[in-house]
C-alpha cells in the first residue's frame, strides 16, 4: 500500500457556498468526502487539514507552518500534494522548492478555478491528476492542473483564461 | 399540450459563480437549462427572462414591468411560475396578488437557497415541484419550497432554518 | 409535521449496477439515500422497503402483501406513495383501487424509466413531484409522472414514447 | 498544443442504459461528452471511434484492425489512449505490445467496471488519469486504472475486488 500525504490549505477548491450569507468562502472542509469519490485500491491518501483560507490571505505564518508541517511529513519519504488557492500558489510553490532544495519526493501542488461541487467544477480533475502525477513525477515541485504539469518556477495564473500557462523563471 | 408560463427574475435559483470575481452573481440565465433535464412530455414551458437580480436589489419599477408580463400572459389561461430571489418573494408576492385579485390560474412564486447545479442545492427541487404544484393548484398566489405550498400571505423566509415557514397574514 | 408514508416494492427506479454481472438488478435499496438530497421540513417520510424486484415478476401474493401493508397503514390518515416498477403499475393500481374502494387519502404510485442515479435518470424528478403532489391530491389512486398525474384507470404506459400517456378505462 | 489520440473501442466505460430493454450496453458513444467536462487548455484529445462493443465479444479481426489503426496514428508521435471493456484489456495490451516491439510514445489501456454517468462510476476517474499518465509515462503499453499505473505484462483483473492488481507476466 502506498501512501500520499495531502495538505489542505483551503483556496477556491475548497469553498462552500453560504446560504446565510450568500457568498463562497473557506469554512467546511472537502477534499476528504470528494477523495472518497475516487477509487485508489493500492494508495492510502493521509489528508492534513492544514489551514483553510483564501490564499490571497496566506501569511508568511502560513507558509512557516506549512514548512513545518512537510518538514514533519518527508521523513516518511511519500509523496505530497498541497491543495492551495490559485492566487498565490506560485509564491507558496517557489517558498517550498526553496525551503526543501534537496527534496526526494515529488511535491505537487493543486487547486480549482471553480469549488468542487458546483456545476463545471475543476476541483475533482485537478485532484485526480495530482494523485496521478504524484506517483509519476520524480522529486520536485510541481503546479498540477488542467492536465498541465508545470515545474513551479515556470507558471503563472492566467486569470483571462481562467487557467494556468508556461512563464520564464524571474 | 398543456402550457406553463415561467417567469425568470433572477435570485439565487440562477446565480452562477464566476471564476473572474469569485463570487456568486446574476448574470448568465440557468432556468433553461435545468428545466431541460426534466420529463415534461406533455407540458411545454414557457421561459420568459424578465430580469436577473438579486431580489434584494429589486425595485418598484421591477415589480410594475413583472406585473405587466402578467397582465400580457395572464389572457392566454395558463399558470404561471415565477423564479425570485427569496429574500424579497413575499413582497412580491403580495404585490401580484393585490395587483390580480381576480386571478383564474395558479401562479406560483419559487426560488432556492443554493444555486442550480452547486452541490446540495434545493433548485432543481423547488422547479419540479412548482411546476407540479401549478398544476394543481386552484387560483391564487402561491409559494412553492421545500415541498411546502403556501398561500403568499402566509409565509415568512426563515434564515436561521434556511427555509420558509407559515405566518399569520400582517 | 405531516407524514406521507412511502412503500418502496422496486422496479427500475431502485435498481442497481451490478460490477460483478455487468446487468441492473433490484439488490440495495436506493429511496431512503435519495429522499435525503430533498429539503421537506415540514414532512416526514416513513419509508417501508416492502419488496425490491422488477415488477414484471410480482405475484399475486405481492400484492395481497402490499394491500395488507396499506391496511395497516391508511388507519394513520396519511398520504401514501408506492414506488413501483413501470410494466405493472396499471395492475397494481388497479387492484389497489378495487381493494380499498373508500380511501380517505392519495395513493400515488411512482416509479422511473432509468434508475436513480444514472444520468439523465427520471427517478428524482418523480419522486419529488409524487411527494407534491400527494399533498396536495384528494383521495384516489393515481400514478405521477414526468410532470403528469393520472387516475390509475385512465393510465398507460406508452414503451416507444418512454413515458405513460392517457387511456380510456377497460 | 499537445496532442493525445484517444481510441474507443466500447466496454463497460462507454455502456448506456437502455430504458426500452431495461440492461446497459454498447449502443450511443459517450467519451466525447465526457471529455468535454476536462479542462485540456493545452491538449487536443482526438478521439477514433474504432469499436463499441463489450470487450468479451472482441475477436482477433477487432484486435488487427486496433493495430491498423495504431500503425495509421504512431508516425503522428503522439500519445494513444485506448478504452476498452475490462474482461479482455490484459489480452489486448499484450497484443499490442507484440504488435508493436519498438513503442516511441505511451499507450494507455484504460477502461471502467460502471459505467460513465452511473452514480459511482470510475470512468471519469480512469479517463482523467489515463490522459496526465499518457503524458507523463515514457514509451511502453499500460494499463492505468483506479490511481495504477500497471505494465501491460503485469496486471490482470480481480473481479472479486472490482479492480486491477499485480500479477508476474506468464
Amino acid at each position: 500500500m502506498r501512501t500520499i500525504n495531502l495538505i489542505a490549505t483551503g483556496g477556491t477548491i475548497e469553498k462552500v457556498y453560504s446560504e446565510q450569507s450568500g457568498v463562497v468562502l473557506n469554512s467546511d472542509r472537502k477534499i476528504g468526502h470528494y477523495l472518497e469519490l475516487l477509487r485508489l485500491p493500492d494508495c492510502e491518501v493521509h489528508v492534513i487539514p492544514l489551514l483553510n483560507k483564501d490564499s490571497l490571505e496566506m501569511t508568511s505564518e502560513d507558509r512557516v507552518k506549512l514548512a513545518s508541517e512537510m518538514r514533519r511529513l518527508l521523513p516518511e519519504g511519500h509523496p505530497i500534494v498541497i491543495t492551495h488557492g490559485t492566487d498565490t500558489i506560485m509564491e507558496t510553490g517557489l517558498y517550498v522548492q526553496k525551503a526543501f532544495p534537496d527534496l526526494q519526493v515529488p511535491v505537487v501542488l493543486t487547486g480549482a478555478m471553480t469549488p468542487l461541487g458546483f456545476e463545471g467544477s475543476d476541483g475533482l480533475q485537478n485532484l485526480t491528476e495530482s494523485l496521478m502525477a504524484a506517483r509519476l513525477l520524480g522529486p520536485g515541485v510541481f503546479v498540477v492542473m488542467h492536465g498541465q504539469v508545470f515545474p513551479t518556477d515556470h507558471v503563472c495564473k492566467n486569470r483571462e483564461l481562467a487557467t494556468f500557462v508556461w512563464t520564464e523563471p524571474a
